[in-house]
């Protein structure tokens, strides 16, 4: 039997203004683990700033977000814009404040932002295509607002702010722990609060590990 | 009992110019996994040079190795020069080309280069102080170099360029499968070949594995 290819779309290398790393190294390797073959991609944009993971101060650098995600990548990844629903079998979006800042506005307009035209259509063909997307930690806010006509079930992890701007768009949402997933059976939406509650690696892990189960099965 | 302390050494984040990605998080979740405190470090220096990971070629910008390792380790990492042996029960190099660039000149100018001091002095102070010490991929290089008087036996992958410059200058060498270890049980250095042979995620998280459950029950 081939492989599923499940697609992983990154937005950058770096939780503060980009995707967050351990969230994708894992998705990569349960994916691995579970004999799928990841199709790492990411926009051909500018990141929407730059942050000194060190300080957290924003830095007057310019950076592009399908570069910067291709140091996760290995360097194996595919411009968004070249990637279609009917290529996948599924979808991950991994986390990292890069997923509302870069893949949308999320984080900086709240769920009234857009959504980057290369993922508004993807993750409408996936939906439309029946086939499964999964997001980690603040990557279903995106999600959410791409999706929100459709009401999705997903996990954003405890922030009552964060869970009240998806219920103002009619996103719902369900409380869950680091370990476990959020699954919306009607849309194969399966979400995973992974840092946005943390705390350690371990504790994400055993979430992401449950999703990337989870979504390969409904693939 | 306290947790173990295990340093972990980067040299930026991806794979051409900096830490190689999967393994510091992986290293980091076994860490994590085993009960262990991960203390990440790196050095406040310039990057040799700065790699665009998606066409590979060396872009003119100029990245600082600590500021580039944050990514890896959310923020939390401390200066290499304010490490010392007595803070940490071991301490691990991931490998990627910065191990071999920014801790040392290997990947410039062979085992004849030079190792940064701060790593040459904390390598130095760990084995004095008879703590393990585990390399990763092309890291074991730098860990030679800077350990040669002591001629320990260490594993760089299969690359007859690699494993001949160990040679040249002292080192013992043993072939590893992906999966496994290397045990230069007299010093206490654990390696393994990770990428040096991969080929994927799964097949170096084993090997990365075990070095860090070895690493921890030698500290």
């Amino acid at each position: 039997m081939a492989k599923k290819k499940i697609g992983v779309l990154l937005s950058g290398c770096g939780v503060f203004d980009g995707t967050e790393i351990h969230e994708a190294v894992l998705t990569l390797l349960y994916l691995d683990q579970q004999g799928a073959e990841a199709v790492c991609m990411a926009p051909d944009i500018d990141q929407a700033h730059v942050i000194n993971h060190l300080t957290q101060a924003e830095t007057d650098e310019t950076r592009n977000v399908l570069v910067e995600s291709a140091r996760i990548a290995r360097g194996e990844i595919r411009n968004l814009a070249e990637v279609t629903a009917d290529q996948i079998d599924a979808l991950i979006l991994p986390g990292g404040f890069g997923a509302a800042k870069n893949l949308s506005e999320f984080a900086f307009k709240g769920p009234d932002g857009a959504v980057n035209n290369q993922v508004q259509q993807l993750l409408e063909a996936m939906i439309t295509a029946g086939k499964p997307i999964g997001a980690l930690c603040i990557a279903p806010a995106t999600v959410g607002m791409a999706l929100k006509e459709k009401k999705p079930l997903l996990t954003v992890g405890s922030e009552e702010g964060v869970i009240g701007a998806m219920a103002a768009i009619g996103v719902r949402h369900q409380l869950c722990t680091v370990d476990d997933i959020a699954v919306d059976e009607t849309h194969k939406i399966v979400t995973t609060p992974a840092y946005m509650l943390g705390p350690g690696i371990k504790d994400v892990a055993a979430g992401i590990e449950k999703l990337v189960k989870k979504v390969i099965a409904l693939a």
